[in-house]
């Protein structure tokens, strides 16, 4: 049997006042979904299964920007953004631009179980989730007070420019390796505050945002989605391991510290190799973060470098 | 002065009858499109601007699967995706879903140029373009009488299963390389035919259907988007390329004939390096392309390998 491993990260950001406020809920939410994907691993479920679960519980915690508790863009409305890849075969599938949907990842997961398309987005995609009977909310479910209350303030204090270079990014992410010996990767974001209407961030392309492969590893990038973008983050890190041999480790530093050391903007990404071990690597201030194996306990990073 | 280099392709595609039947004007679409871009070369213009040009007009040639002449989705609308890159400082581009947008290309160049985010997608998109003010035209403009009759005859006549399994993909793209040394790359695509509402493909996707950086390669994929989503195809020519010295025609072989050897679906790709070396490969049958070099003249392959 594999060694079994979760990590999960809550996004790497500074600005986050209403954390700071809510700690305590923040961190027990973190270990609450960390904890329910190790227990789906212990019992032998597959790693897809874990990291879906995992970020379904953030989703609906309202403390993280995926789900309940997305950002809100210019235009006042929550759109999300969710991928998720099988290790095993490269299945995949993501949404984009999603509204109404509880729980973007799932969808995304429906779409990586039978449709031969890989990224949905927008009206196609919501069509898709009614088809698929995933459970739907009304748009004052995903509008959460603190999110309100940043837009509002924002909206009316802020000059154009100001909104434009906001950095007020969130993501969450979860890799797990189940005790076949397989991967699994999931993100999933309600995008950035003030951000235009249709922007689909990195959260949304596979190779981008999140990538999975038993050949390297399962990782997911965090931060400035732009950033990640122009750098194919997580692909990058899972082709510098498969093609030059680097450890888990190594390829998550140097995608950061030095193919991207000279690039404006918060870089974090965390991964996992098919023997279960952890990289973790981050040129943000912060970057919160859970993680548990066979060898270690529960373990996390919140407000810790 | 930099050698000056320009190549392009119309797609990695099988079934394409009426091309067959209306050759000559695909070839010379094909050619008035390299001569144009070469001629911006030569008088100095930017690849960027090369490479929009030559994308322009085969979005305007109804022949191609861009612009006027797109793919007919499930629902009978065309939704169209492009994306552009300048290889000096890795700003891009991208739409996605687009409709109503004359060539989607130049309205990805307004995102490259003057946002802060890289792609926008579905009603967000539109609203940027008519802020910008770039040329919109009426649903009927794009919807051209050999993609209607292909899409009501497969309406009418395949099963749902068929439906999903059409392959008729077809993408293009161009790589520029300019006097100063400048790599850009560029790809337009009205989709796959009958693909569902709200499919997003690898042509909006920077690092997977575009990428272009002068480190390693100006690069663009065709074929099956879905295959070169997970292969994250065009971003992995220009890894090999920057991290383990490959030439251009060696990281163009290595991604299709090597690493997804086993893959099942199309794949193209053609790239040109800083010093003007051009790469093309594929595991179709055909792919369409042009190119045309300080070093040699106008060349294409229309129905050859």
């Amino acid at each position: 049997m594999s060694k079994l491993a979760i990590a999960i990260h809550g996004g790497a950001r500074q600005d986050s006042e209403f954390i700071r406020n809510n700690l305590n809920g923040y961190k027990e939410a973190l270990r609450e979904a960390t904890e329910i994907s190790f227990t789906l691993l212990k019992r032998g479920k597959p790693a897809l299964d874990a990291v879906e679960a995992a970020i379904n519980y953030l989703e609906d915690c309202v403390l993280y920007n995926a789900g309940r508790g997305s950002a809100i863009n210019s235009v006042g409305t929550v759109e999300m953004d969710a991928s998720i890849m099988d290790g095993k075969d490269l299945r995949c599938g993501s949404v984009a631009m999603l509204r109404f949907v509880k729980n973007p990842v799932t969808l995304a997961r429906h779409i990586l179980e039978d449709s031969h398309h890989i990224l949905l987005g927008g009206e196609g995609a919501i069509e898709y989730a009614k088809h698929k009977g995933v459970v739907m909310e009304h748009e004052s479910y995903f509008v959460v007070p603190h999110q309100y209350d940043l837009f509002m303030k924002r909206r009316d204090q802020l000059s154009k420019k100001e909104k434009e270079e906001l950095k007020n990014h969130g993501t969450v992410g979860a890799i797990a390796l189940d005790s076949k010996g397989n991967l699994a990767a999931a993100t999933s974001t309600g995008g950035t505050s003030f951000n235009k209407q249709g922007r689909i961030g990195d959260a949304a392309m596979i190779g981008v945002g999140c990538f999975a492969s038993n050949k390297s590893c399962g990782v997911c990038a965090t931060g400035d989605g732009e950033l990640n973008i122009r750098s194919i983050a997580a692909g990058y890190v899972s082709m510098l391991m498969e093609e030059k041999g680097m450890s888990v480790q190594e390829a998550c530093d140097y995608v950061i510290h030095v193919k991207n050391k000279n690039a404006k903007g918060d870089m974090g990404l965390i991964a996992i190799d098919p023997s279960g071990n952890i990289g973790m690597s981050h040129n943000s201030v912060l970057m919160h973060r859970a993680w548990m194996t066979s060898d270690q306990d529960f373990t996390q990073k919140v407000y810790e470098k």
